[in-house]
């Protein structure tokens, strides 16, 4: 696992590098704000309709969870130097989030590609894992960024 | 396209289906707000740094624009009745959403798969895209969706 305050370039990355980030707690009150704004449906925003819902209790968005999932990464939890540059990606949401939960993500580099036209940048695919603090998984992310090479 | 108040059930539903949903204006203050919250990079939330880095101007993260696209298809742009439960996707975004953006989704329903152990549902994977005002698709996504038969 790297453990680092240093900021990584393309040259400084490998397959198998592991990341992991800081911890975030999901507020029941910030779950029925983001939904209220993003994604209005009873299950994400009034308790006694969640309870009777396929998610059997509030939950998150699901958008919103990748939002906080970002937030992790961003933060910390992936530090490349040129910032995070999402060009697309898989998500898979294997479980609800739920008002308490503490998440952090743990993240793996799984394939580089470097540019064959733009020789100071490549694609890293980062596959990364949100768990709650039961070690469940919450939330996959496969996703490609762009990263660039250490200036000279 | 389909443009009905219907509710639909499983049932409802053809491959080939097409939905567009309303439009959205994306506001500068609100990108620089969410990003501030879930994706504190400078090139979302500052203009200067935003316009000397690679997204060459200030450009919402793309998970606000992934959050404005699930407020468009829950807001009457994909209208199934058991509301929009997503176990997972993809996600792409080939052109960067910009302030003063009006942002709408074209959904078309790609595959249909009754569930075989849960006789009442199935999973409908709908293929998303989110046009700007000059109608360059600032956002792909590909879903799948729960989805319920009609009750008897």
């Amino acid at each position: 696992m790297t453990e680092t305050t240093e900021k990584l370039y393309l040259d400084d990355l490998r397959v198998g590098q592991r990341f992991a980030s800081g911890t975030y707690v999901m507020e029941a009150a910030r779950i029925k704000e983001f939904a209220a704004e993003f994604d209005p449906q009873p299950f994400h925003i009034e308790e006694s309709a969640a309870e009777a819902s396929v998610l059997k209790g509030l939950a998150a968005s699901g958008w919103h969870t990748a939002a906080v999932a970002m937030r992790l990464l961003v933060t910390g939890g992936l530090p490349f130097a040129n910032g995070l540059v999402g060009l697309g990606g898989e998500v898979a949401w294997p479980q609800p989030t739920r008002p308490g939960d503490i998440l952090h993500v743990e993240s793996e580099i799984v394939e580089i590609t470097p540019s064959r036209s733009k020789p100071h940048q490549g694609i890293v695919t980062v596959r990364g894992t949100m768990f709650n603090q039961h070690r469940e998984a919450v939330y996959l992310l496969t996703a490609k960024l762009l990263v660039l090479k250490r200036p000279k």
